[in-house]
Formats: C-alpha cells, structure tokens, sequence
C-alpha cells in the first residue's frame, strides 16, 4: 500500500492515524460486538461517541456555554437556505459580503427568503482580495451580516474578524474551520461542512448564539430547524452517526497534537513554504493579495497553461494527487488543510523546482 | 472479537462481509492510496462508486428508465417537508394515511405547506393494522397520496399496493427497501433512509417519477429541491460520499446473494420462525393483525412487563442486543432487517423458549 499525498479540495485528507483506528474498530468497537454504523443512536454507546464529539469540540474552539452546537446535514449548500430561513427573526433584509464563488452561492441562495444586501464585493479586486471593511456598506437593521470565511476556489481568506455591532455575524468555515483558533463569541453563527478539515461529507457543523434561535420562519422544515436541533440534541432525526464518530476521532487527533494552536504553527509553516516559493519564481504565479491569502486552499497558475496536463501527470506519479484547479478558474490548486503533512508541502514545492528547472 | 446478533431498528446490522470490505478498504481504496472518504467527489475514482451505487440500486429495484434516483441528506425526517415542498405542484391538499408514529410525524410537517386529508387512520384498529382501502375517503384532486409501507415503532406492513388512480402514490419505505421485490412503477416517489437496509444514517434515497419535478415551491432550498438534485446527478454539493460507498457495496452483496427475490425468501423465513413461536405460545404477545405483521419490525410483550429486564439481560449475555422496545411502545421488538442472518433468529427464539421454560 502506498498512501498520497491527497490536494483535494475537499471531500480531502484525514489524518492516517484516525483512518487506521476507524479500520481497526470497523468491525467491533471496543468490545461492543458492532461497527459505530450498525449502532442505534439511542443506545449508550453511541452516545457516548455523540457526547465526547461534541465535548471535544467546544473544547478546541473554546464555544461559550451560551452557543448550541449542532450536528447536521445537507452541507454548507443547505446551510445556504437554513441559515436565512433561522435568522432573519422577523427582519426583511441581511447583509452579505461577496468574496467569491461560494459567497455568490450563498446570495443567490438567500434572496429566496429576504432582500440581500451585498455590502461589499470583492469583484473590483478580481475576488484576489478581501474588500477593506471601511468600504463596507452595512445596514444597522440588516438580520445579520454573513461572510464566506474562506474561499475555497479563488484562496482569499479572512485574517481578520469584522466588526458587526450589535448585528449578528455569520461565518461559512467550512474551508477553514479549525485551522487556528477562533474567537467564537465575536460570531452569532459559525456553519462548516465537515469534509475539509473534520470528517466525511454528509455532517454539517453548526454553532449558534442561542438567543438567535427559535424564530424560523413558519416554511422551515424541522429537521433544519436549529431551535428543533439544539432541543433534541441533534437527535430530532437519525444523525449522521458514522460521521459524526470519524470527526471525533479527528477532533481527538487535534488535542493530542497540542489543539488549535498547535495545528495553527504547522499550517502557517506549511504555507510559507508554498507562498515562499511562489514569490521567488516567475514561472509560477498565485494571485492572491499578501494579506488575504489563504491558508488552506493555494490556487497557482504555470507559466503556460499548454504545460497544465504535464504537470499533473508528474505529480501523480510522485503520489501527489488532486492538484488540478477547479474547474471555474483553472490552473492548480493545492489544498493543504490539517491533515496535510509538512512532508506533502516539501514534495510538492520539490517537485514543482524539479519542473519548473526542466520547463521553465 | 465477538460480533453480536445486532436487533436494532435503526441503525442496523449490516452484513459483514460489507464491513471486511471497508476495513480492508480503509487507507487504500483498490490502489488508489486513499479512503473513499478522502477522494474528491468530482474525481473518476468516486464518480465511479456514484455511478456504480446507482446502478446497482436500479437493477435491484428494477427502476424505470423514467424515474430520476436521487442521494440526498435529512433523511425521512427531512422528507417529510421535502415531498410537500416538490410534489404540492400547485394544489393546496394532500391525502395521507396514518398508520402510527411514523405517519403521524409525516402529517404533521406537511400541514405546514397545505392541507392535509388524513384520507384513513388506524386509530380504531389501536394501529395494530393497516386500514383496508375500501375505507380510504381519496380525494381525487390530491396532489398525492402519502402511506408509510412500513411502520418500525408498530410493526405494520402493507403487503400490497393502494391504488391511486391518477394521483401519484408516495411511500416512506425507510425500514423495508430492498426487503423484498417493489413494483415501482405503482409509485410517484418513494423515499427511505438509509440507515436500515441500505447503510450509514446519513443517506436519503428518493426515487421520483421524472413528470412529478420542477415543480417546488420558491421557499425550497437548492439542496432540497429534486429538480436541482436529478440535473445536477446528485452532485448540486458535496454528497454524502462514504455512506454511498457503503450503500453500494451493501447493493453488490445483495446482488451476489440473488437480488430481491432471494432476500425475500430469507426475510420470510427469518420472520416465519419469529411470528410463529409468538402465535403458539401464550408467554410472548406480538398484537398485530396477521395479514399486516412487519417481515422487519417484530415487536413483542412478555407475560409481565416487570420480566423484561431480566429478559433484556439474559439476551446481552448471550450476544443479542438491542431487543428493547421503543419507549413510547415498551416490550421487546427485535428488528431482523436484510442484514440480520437467519441464525440470529434461530438464537433468538431458542433463547425466547428458554426464558419461557424458566418464568413462564
């Protein structure tokens, strides 16, 4: 067996430790006879699991005991609607910052249920930047004001936290969530789809200021309800159980490596190697600006695009995998989030050196 | 190890030969030098499990080339707003027959998106049977006509078709998929959650008759919407990717072993055991009328309710678990779902006799 390095930009890289401690238990969970999938998520097993998630999780990200945490689904797509349907209490419009692909999903997508605000936009900067907040055009009544923390596709990232007031702030983390602490009381509401830096797809994180819930509009389904949620303990429904045990796994992983602080130092050393780089050589090229490039996702063109599919097929057969840019900006794009090793990033920033010696 | 006999009603056993595949799988899927839960899901490897998944379920279930098989997230639970939300089409009402707790819930969130008919109940038969259609008070102007094929609280079946005429027939058949052969072209959509006979909880699988989309009311979310979801194969986001991968090699083991047909006699077998030492002993107590009697869900009362504890511990020691009733019903029910070998069975009702030999 020869494991790869793993770029995808998500569904992507698990830690191997949790992935060996998921095959081992597979069959018979530390004597219980069953898989964690076969177990009823009302028996004491499984809530035991549910539990120490969930413990393990306010932990790292030091959640105030006055926000519910939620295990969902439907992905950061459903949070899309949910997230309007749930906070507009009673107010007609919510503000929102357009920094790229998935902040224009998200727009499109709440003005189903209210007017949308776009307060800033990021399209003068070609999206390769965060507009500065003095430019932002809030509105004091809007229901909230939701940014996209991390863009997946275009690699700008928040190093900052906006300032709301007494407007609630929304976040999709989905990209970026636990890859450094977080002050959790500056947000009303902080969602993640789990298949970037927490566990399979299928499970949706939620955390939310609990005097934001229990106003959903009369049309909100229950199972995305977060008041339903939080009063059965994200049991209103089967959850995603198997999901939800691989993500504690991962969130055990996390405390052992020394938590969000320590995971912080490996990700920022990680992508200093990989901007370093591309800042040295004109045969490579990224387009973010300085300040805002993300720490997770690291879009990168070649000198010619003619030399894209070369470059791939180089890599894979270096065991490096899923580098090729999504489909909407092209290029490559290495997407390094926790479970990339430091190793990954020194194979990849070698062998593009290795290439760009012999094509450039 | 010790592997049990797994009665839960969900999630349940599956079968182990799909769990040594996983295990095997884990770090390395067939070469690939990753888990499935590691892989892009726009990538060839999981578009090759989707697509596989898909196929399998087709052939198994024998699907129309007309009706679109979606992957979806929320479960029964999130259908239960879903089917309003798709399938009103521009009518304001909807028949639904209630045959205990699972319809009960199904009526109750579709009264927030039209007027239900509760077109039959089986309150007078203390939901111990299925009301016979002769009964049924349709209205032909419904935009359908809502049953539960399988009610896993009270052990109900329908072992035959309603006939709706013009309005389509839709069915939450998340406890008996794939138990025995289905003629879906009798149905407009049927939906199950995945967590009984197909895999993890988590997946939602929606079969819908291709005329009834494209029709959803404008408060529907993306994520949500059938039309969104069978343009888009299933992929509007990210899909529940390891629960797919799962689903489909539960549909490879169902193949091997003869398809539905061949289970069918399996599942009548093992149910034929159980309801016949109920029917010949005066100890146990199985209250569902014989022609509706789950071939699933078996519940059961033993003579004095002060025994099932000791009943529930004497089966633990001998490896059967999760016998327990559900809380709102009390007694056993022992779920023998696909997965559930004929073994298991035979264990069970050995040890039912035993436990009859010494309190009865």
């Amino acid at each position: 067996m020869t494991r790869v390095f793993n770029f995808s930009a998500g569904p992507a890289a698990l830690p191997e430790a949790v992935l060996h401690q998921a095959a081992n238990e597979m069959l018979d969970w530390q004597g219980s006879g069953m898989s964690v999938m076969e177990m009823s998520h009302r028996g004491k097993d499984y809530l035991s699991i549910h539990a120490q998630a969930q413990a393990d999780l306010r932990e790292l990200l030091n959640i105030p005991s006055r926000y519910k945490l939620l295990f969902m689904q439907g992905g950061a797509v459903g949070q899309n609607a949910i997230v309007p349907m749930n906070l507009l209490r009673g107010r007609s419009a919510a503000d929102y910052v357009n920094t790229g692909e998935w902040s224009k999903r998200s727009i499109a997508e709440a003005r189903k249920y209210g007017t949308v605000n776009v307060a800033a936009s990021g399209e003068a900067l070609k999206f390769a930047g965060i507009p500065k907040q003095a430019a932002w055009q809030l509105d004091p009544n809007a229901a909230y004001v939701h940014i996209c923390a991390n863009e997946t596709l275009g690699g700008v990232e928040y190093h900052w936290t906006p300032v709301t007031g007494d407007v609630p702030l929304v976040a999709d983390m989905s990209s970026n969530i636990l890859s450094q602490p977080v002050d959790v009381s500056r947000y009303g509401l902080i969602y993640a789809g789990a298949q970037k830096n927490i566990g399979p797809a299928g499970l949706t994180i939620v955390i939310v200021r609990e005097d934001l819930i229990g106003h959903a509009l009369p049309v909100t389904p229950s199972a995305f309800d977060y008041k339903e949620l939080a009063d059965n303990d994200s049991m209103l429904n089967t959850p995603p159980t198997y999901a939800i045990y691989i993500a504690g796994l991962v969130f055990q992983w996390l405390k052992a490596l020394g938590g969000l602080p320590a995971i912080e130092a490996r990700n920022r050393a990680k992508a200093a190697l990989l901007y370093d780089y591309l800042d040295q050589t004109a045969f490579y090229a990224n387009p973010v600006d300085r300040a805002d490039r993300s720490l997770m996702n690291v879009p990168f063109r070649l000198q010619s695009e003619a030399l894209n599919e070369l470059f791939l097929q180089g890599a894979q057969e270096r065991h490096m995998l899923q580098l090729k840019g999504h489909r909407s900006v092209g290029g490559m794009r290495a997407s390094i989030y926790n479970a990339m090793p430091l190793e990954g990033v020194q194979a990849l920033v070698a062998y593009m050196k290795e290439f760009e010696a012999r094509h450039g």
